[in-house]
């Protein structure tokens, strides 16, 4: 049942009650929970994994991982804010006898922002939905956090919204820090991102919704920000000497990749540029011969089936884009064919709807004529979450200036390796220009992505007493700080 | 002349040319360049000083001042990119034996987010305009810059300019990493915070001028920030035992705050909120006597003088408000009167109106029958840069309450002070929750500045050789890094 827009401003009312204490609750504390939280979704056993694997069609292995990294995930933020130092803690202490003026006792943390809410991804049912990346971050800097249920598995939802209540009670926390509430209509989104005590919103999913809760964000009265993670094709670049060396290694690698998930990964490789040469020709036979072999799968749902092949057939039916291959036919409308097209780079850099996100098991090859062309192609391409290339170490140095432009369009930069498998820990950055997503200046992985739902508050002459202890002349909590400009545990 | 929209589209791609190069400057050039500015522009000597005075009225006093405090944030960021450890560097090193799938290398760090567009401000004409804040940590970050000149003050911009551009011949850096622009019409801003190639937006101004640009900016095909610091009445509460105690010290301190530089400073305290009883009573008059003498003074352009007679005429209208204080009548329809008025509580929280800014020599002593109603005004306001209380050590301890909201409503506390006076130091928070600023996640002031105009980028699996010094094995730059889970300069 959707929720109403009464439900909906009474969660938003008891969030922010909820938020006056739980913003002060320590880091020992909200550790506390979040490993709870971890040990109550582990409790939920075969039942989670059972219902993930009902509602997604994702294959048993693939859920198991997926809830290992989720709690895996709650126990690296409840180590996080444990230590502390994320705060980013800053003192200058007062020198009343500087001339012209007195310097005045100034320290400064950062501090959580307000009720966030998160929309759940079709994608990932468990690390990036329920207690997914944005909500575990979110509790983590002191927010609560209200879960829209993604449509697609609200069951799942549900139990993963039980197990944190279960960790909340247990734990003695505010009830209304995490609240969940289901919608299938766009006016649930809606009023959620569009209630004045809503602060900040954490979204994955398709650019065209991504887009459209940034704009309701921006047009509110008081603007908020929206961390939307939408849309990248990740582009791979093969570099020659490279791949007629190791076509075939190579091929297996993009195979694996491509198809990996049924293709249904943001960091899924869409675009492969390269020169066309009898290396590339090799490379393209031997990827065929691997998508050939993938046997068809189901999608996470109807929608995400129904998109895929629209997406698939308008591109199909684009000027010189031509089918290389692709898996045997789809037995039932719910499964996704892989299939690798290819380009010319004139054709390419003249067609924009060749750049934008075919969500799926699908890559397209874009032949370049010299390397002209391909960097010509490089730098056609808008904002990513990643971008690869693939080549040897002498190519790869005679490239460098490829990365020069690459860095302008990416979040992550990778050499000799695919764009899925996204590590979560403290380097990571899954993030990047816009379309990839709205803010390219945090990351959605790894511990940085606390630093989306605080900001920063500066204390001005305050008795020691009421200094958050963060700030306390003594650091009770031994955290890393910068003080008078010099770092340390002092 | 205002630029033409031609202009303006040159100048942004020869900003995207010059930050190609620019963008990989090391630290250590970057903060020679800074450094030349401060010497640039304390060698235009009492030419800009006394342009200063002509063009904003300000006394030559503040003038030198601000000056100072310009050359100081030069060369308070040059030691910052020298240093070089705030791009946050974070290194993962790989562990190819890990189960189940083995851990990339992964390093991380900030890099310098593209062209940005800064707008002088009207009220800081060094500090806050041409080499302001915004235009030094931008450029300090690796960002080329584009100023647009305020109208009210166009010929010390173009000195300062002209400054810059000298620092920069001198240094060697690429000439178009600083452009200067002129433009009265709101046509101007628009275009250059509509091209594509602007990476991001610096302004200090009006509520109506920030929110204009931040909504330009939310609609373009590719939204970009803006940081627009714009309205704030900075409320100061004042606990009734130090009042008693303390009135002739707390009404001279304010005295002297709210009609500082004709009360032009976004951190100019625009409320006072107090209990009303025989304290408030003699602190008023001794506000009063203070008041009365200040002479009139020329305020900074007509637009704002005029501005501030209609919205002293708006308030002065409003149910319940009473004259309190005023100085002598203005001689000139440029001279700002300072003025204080009172209004009772439950007035106040009726009328929203009484709750925005009135630009200048302004305050409004806001009358509360109790505590309880002391705290219904501390919530009721919006978003503001700064909030202060002024009581004994005791009261404050027992009031401390209010902390937990006023914390929610401003970026920077302080106890026992006045709001004006911004400390350019690393613990300094200049900014806060919307209207007052765009952004309540990011300083205008301090050293973190700089992070506004900056995003981070992974690199995953890097040739040795390749990664930015930044992040290579041996720490060639000496910088902080959190390295495999442990701070250090390892």
């Amino acid at each position: 049942m959707d929720a109403t827009k009464e439900e909906i401003n009474i969660a938003l009312h008891e969030a922010q009650v909820a938020f006056l204490s739980y913003k002060n609750t320590s880091g020992k504390k909200k550790a506390e929970l979040l490993r709870a939280i971890a040990q109550e979704i582990d409790a939920l056993g075969n039942t989670l994994v059972e219902t993930v694997m009902r509602e997604t069609n994702l294959p048993e292995a693939r859920v198991i991982s997926e809830r290992a990294r989720t709690t895996g995930h709650c126990r690296m933020f409840a180590d996080l804010v444990e230590e502390g130092s994320w705060v980013e803690a800053r003192i200058d202490t007062a020198q009343p006898n500087r001339t012209p003026a007195p310097k005045p006792d100034l320290r400064k943390m950062l501090i959580p922002i307000g009720p966030v809410v998160v929309f759940g991804a079709a994608n990932f049912p468990l690390a990036y939905s329920t207690m997914g990346g944005d909500s575990v971050s979110a509790l983590a800097a002191g927010c609560p956090v209200i879960v829209k249920a993604h449509p697609a598995h609200a069951e799942t939802s549900g139990l993963v919204a039980q197990a944190i209540q279960r960790a909340i009670t247990r734990t003695g926390m505010p009830k209304n820090i995490f609240q969940h509430l289901y919608g299938k209509s766009f006016e649930v989104g809606q009023a959620l991102v569009n209630h004045p005590l809503t602060k900040a919103v954490g979204f994955t999913g398709s650019l065209a919704g991504g887009k459209a809760l940034f704009d309701i964000a921006s047009r509110r009265a008081e603007p908020i920000p929206v961390f939307a993670e939408m849309s990248s094709i990740n582009p791979v670049i093969l570099l020659p000497d490279s791949l007629e060396k190791d076509f075939e290694k190579t091929a297996l690698l993009l195979a694996a990749s491509i198809t990996q998930g049924v293709g249904q990964f943001c960091t899924n490789p869409g675009l492969i540029i390269a020169q066309d040469n009898s290396a590339l020709e090799k490379f393209t036979t031997k990827l065929h011969d691997e998508i050939n072999k993938v046997l068809p799968a189901t999608m996470l749902h109807q929608g995400i089936a129904d998109n895929y092949h629209k997406r698939l057939d308008q591109t199909l039916s684009q000027q010189g884009v031509k089918v290389e291959a692709q898996s045997d036919s789809k037995a039932s409308s719910m499964q996704g064919q892989s299939l690798i097209a290819s380009v010319p780079a004139s054709e390419f850099l003249k067609n924009h709807l060749l750049a934008e996100e075919v969500f799926g098991p699908f890559s397209l090859i874009v032949k370049c004529k010299n390397l002209q062309e391909l960097h010509a192609v490089v730098s056609h391409n808008s904002g990513q979450l990643t971008a690869s290339v693939i080549g040897s170490e002498v190519e790869i140095e005679k490239h460098k200036n490829l990365f020069n432009v690459l860095i302008e369009k990416a979040g992550r930069l990778i050499v000799n390796g695919v764009p899925t498998g996204v590590e979560v820990c403290p380097s990571q950055n899954h993030g990047g220009p816009f379309p990839s997503t709205t803010d390219s200046r945090f990351t959605a992985v790894g511990t940085d992505a606390i630093k989306r739902f605080a900001r920063p508050v500066a204390f001005q002459n305050f008795p020691h007493a009421l200094l958050p202890d963060e700030l306390k002349n003594e650091n009770p909590l031994k955290i890393w700080r910068y003080s008078n400009s010099e770092w340390g545990k002092n």
